[in-house]
């Protein structure tokens, strides 16, 4: 690696710095104040080589996938996304070709969700490259979404579809072919930032499909002290799903419980179901109601179109 | 590990989280207001086993410097630390014990800077134990104290004594004793948070020793384009180093140059030194004058006793 540690902030990082607030990155912390009425929401997650991504993925992909990642968490609080910190830990594969093209996907995605790079750090490991971001947005005081907040009786809906990104990766490592657009679903989730917005006084609680469908609406289910019951008939599907599963060369069952899709799961009054739909094609993403919520903590239940409790052998993807 | 990702943060990291702002750690983020005046400030710094810390060191201690190395970045800005973010990428030799152990630490130092946790990330690794956290501070409006303010005159004060943790390193890897002073100085640094916050108004430029002394003030001479000379008779060294440099075992030119204090290097008018000196005594540091700004810009320049330039080898760490 030709770049010194100091001339990599200055000619590859710096110019991501689009933004006050952040001193050029030539400071040793950023300095943030929300406008008036607002308040900051921050959350934050780690890629890992081989665990979150493949070595051999594209760097600006990478980059992208990282920040949507991200991006995700702001739009499940109903926050707008304004600047991220990261902190890239370099294994000793990346060049300078590498990070060059990996700045080249921030600033990508940075022009296409509004936001600036805000500081950081870079270090080395002797292991796989390590990539962590914190977000931050804004949000109107005392509207952040949470997950703990929903309410028995409420309606649950999903936005897009739900299995896409597994199978996007499955095939992705099979034929490490980049043009199917389930690959994309997997490569570059569309973070639902509008949507999470929009939704900012009509969802009871809400959060992104990270783990998986279920594993994610249990989430909430404990937050909220409530049970859900869910339809497998009504969890939305690409076609391209639909054809795997009535090839019978998947279950739906298994797929919905898949992770990685970042679609927003939330949860609100059933009568505000026409508000919710109108804002969702503003948004250009489909919402579905998959199920209701009702009175038994914790337990996620999938009914079957006979009406009868499928069990299901994961609840989504845990790290451990 | 028998933790599972979701125990670990209920049992482990949840009860770190002594505060309203990250809902019990059970939400995608926090969500932060600064009090009516001040303004946030963020810094982040990430500490790879085997490059920032040995994986022989105890856990608790390994989570006290990584919280201090950070708390130093906010000392720094002259702003007061209130929470912290943590992304924790496991390795496979860590398990339970060790990471109760680990959040000990991070208890016991929550306690003594008045911090809380606010969230994170936990994520497995192949490679080693890798440890990013962003810490967040505030300060009132416009009085961050920034790399970028310092002017042509100003004197150059430094806090504490300098080149204590290298030798304290050397010493812990030669020995594997953590009972000497030295070593203390570098596996528990004291983030000089309480002369920072008193030198808010003073200071016209400040930076905490991590890369070295004259490594980090070449970053405050690049920032204001100014130059510097430090007189190296005047740079304060504890009793140890001053043997060491006296029976001949190593060369202060040597020492001044290495990294990991996480003293304060700061700038400010002559005539502020009583001033100074008295939030010192009150801080129970000590502060010392070393020497002067001039108007050529970017370099450092290290004088004798004799008045003459004298040439070191490095200017300080860096991580490439």
């Amino acid at each position: 690696m030709r770049f010194g540690e100091f001339d990599l902030i200055k000619n590859v990082f710096a110019p991501l710095c689009v933004d006050d607030r952040a001193f050029g990155l030539l400071d040793d912390a950023a300095v943030i104040t929300p406008k008036e009425g607002l308040e900051t929401v921050i959350s934050t997650d780690t890629l890992v080589e081989g665990v979150h991504f493949l070595a051999y993925e594209k760097p600006e992909i990478i980059a992208r996938r990282l920040l949507r990642v991200n991006l995700s968490d702001m739009a499940s609080m109903a926050a707008k996304p304004n600047g991220y910190f990261l902190n890239l830990t370099l294994s000793s594969e990346i060049d300078d070709d590498w990070i060059t093209a990996f700045a080249e996907g921030l600033r990508c995605d940075q022009e296409e969700f509004g936001i600036t790079l805000l500081g950081g750090d870079t270090t080395h490991t002797p292991g796989p490259l390590t990539l962590s971001v914190t977000m931050l947005g804004d949000i109107p005081a005392g509207k952040a979404v949470l997950r703990s907040t929903a309410m028995v009786g409420d309606a649950i809906f999903v936005s897009g579809t739900v299995g896409d990104a597994a199978l996007g990766l499955l095939h992705f490592q099979k034929t490490r072919d980049t043009s199917h657009r389930l690959v994309s679903r997997y490569q570059l989730p569309e973070p639902r930032i509008q949507l999470g917005q929009a939704l900012r006084y009509i969802a009871t609680a809400m959060i992104d499909v990270s783990d998986g469908l279920v594993a994610d609406l249990e989430h909430i289910c404990d937050g909220s002290g409530v049970g859900a019951r869910i339809f497998i008939d009504d969890i939305p599907v690409s076609d391209e799903v639909q054809v795997i599963v009535e090839s019978g060369l998947a279950k739906l069952k298994d797929l919905i419980v898949t992770g990685d899709d970042y679609e927003l799961i939330f949860t609100a009054p059933e009568e505000r179901s026409k508000e919710i739909v109108s804002f969702a094609e503003t948004a250009e993403v489909a919402v579905t109601k998959i199920g209701v919520l009702d009175g038994k903590p914790g337990a996620v239940k999938i009914i079957d179109s006979k009406g009868s409790a499928i069990n299901v052998d994961r609840t989504g993807y845990t790290h451990f």
